[in-house]
């Protein structure tokens, strides 16, 4: 797009025109393949006001799918008290956001639409790898971390998808104690404990 | 349906009209309130025809899906040689069934409608509970049972989801082997280990 047709950079008429053209480019070119200044040309601004307003591009992609945390905030807060008991902080932290929000939140929706469609899918995986398994396979002091990432990962898909998705009534009735004190043994033994993985 | 309307009752394309209204009756009434009677009704022929082609409601259920595999057969072989072990069996005949299958397969599109449709949901909850939880509830021998039974569901849809679905690189890219030594033994904990719930 010309220098000429950029936008003036004020306002919230600005930051929208940058959270739209977000979407569309994350949603077409996937997480990795976005970039700010991409976005920012779509936009029409400067690269640098795309940074000022939102800072990192995971900030962006936070702010532009309307997630309810923000992974390079949430991932520090919860490894900060070490590798004991994590199974449980991350239980726990999941059902608090989740179960704070409404019927239809965002991540509901990216959740469902990466469940069907292709491009939605790679968004997300990219953006899952990027933002929060690299963090957590780095933290993981033992063999196959990123297997043992994904293993995690599967749980709280599942979790998420049985109590909030496909709302099973035994999952739905249970109390966030009951699901941290059954399933955060679950993600501790993923995280740190010997897997007995078959050999060769 | 008048009497008169009634289709001879023979050859395959009574079949496919029976499968047809079946697929549109467990749709638009969910698992549990489509019936054989409902469902002859609107294909034109006398239930007791349904019965002899089909067999049960489940049977019904699992040809109209084109589901690849039918609990009432698989369920009694897992439990049959007790509940040792039964989380390794579990994961192992899961991912010889799924992985096996081409990449659209009826069960995959049933649950990628199930989480995006709620009257699909309906459905999906009714006959996961009416066909499998319940045979997996009353084999389970602990306190519990529904809320094991639901962990053990919720670390199952996690590993189809993440595997087959989003295709996390790091859960396609394990082996059966490696999967059933590091999720069997989640379920085994999930059937039959004390799980330390809060009391009260």
């Amino acid at each position: 797009m010309a220098r000429t047709g950029r936008r003036p950079g004020g306002g919230s008429g600005t930051q929208q025109a940058i959270l739209d053209a977000a979407r569309t480019a994350f949603t077409e070119f996937g997480y990795d393949g976005a970039t700010i200044r991409g976005i920012a040309g779509k936009a029409g601004v400067d690269p640098a006001l795309v940074h000022h307003y939102f800072g990192t591009k995971e900030h962006l992609f936070v702010a532009a799918m309307e997630l309810p945390f923000e992974p390079s905030v949430l991932l520090p807060t919860l490894l900060e008290p070490g590798l004991d008991g994590l199974g449980e902080r991350l239980v726990r932290m999941l059902l608090s956001i989740w179960d704070g929000m409404g019927e239809q939140n965002p991540f509901a929706a990216l959740l469902r639409s990466a469940m069907t469609h292709e491009r939605a899918a790679a968004m997300f995986r990219e953006f899952a790898t990027s933002a929060i398994f690299s963090t957590v396979v780095k933290a993981i002091d033992a063999d196959r971390p990123e297997l043992r990432t994904g293993m995690v990962a599967s749980q709280i898909a599942g979790l998420v998808m049985t109590r909030y998705l496909l709302k099973l009534p035994a999952m739905v009735e249970a109390t966030p104690d009951e699901l941290v004190a059954g399933i955060g043994p679950t993600l501790q033994r993923y995280l740190t404990e010997p897997l007995n993985l078959p050999t060769g």
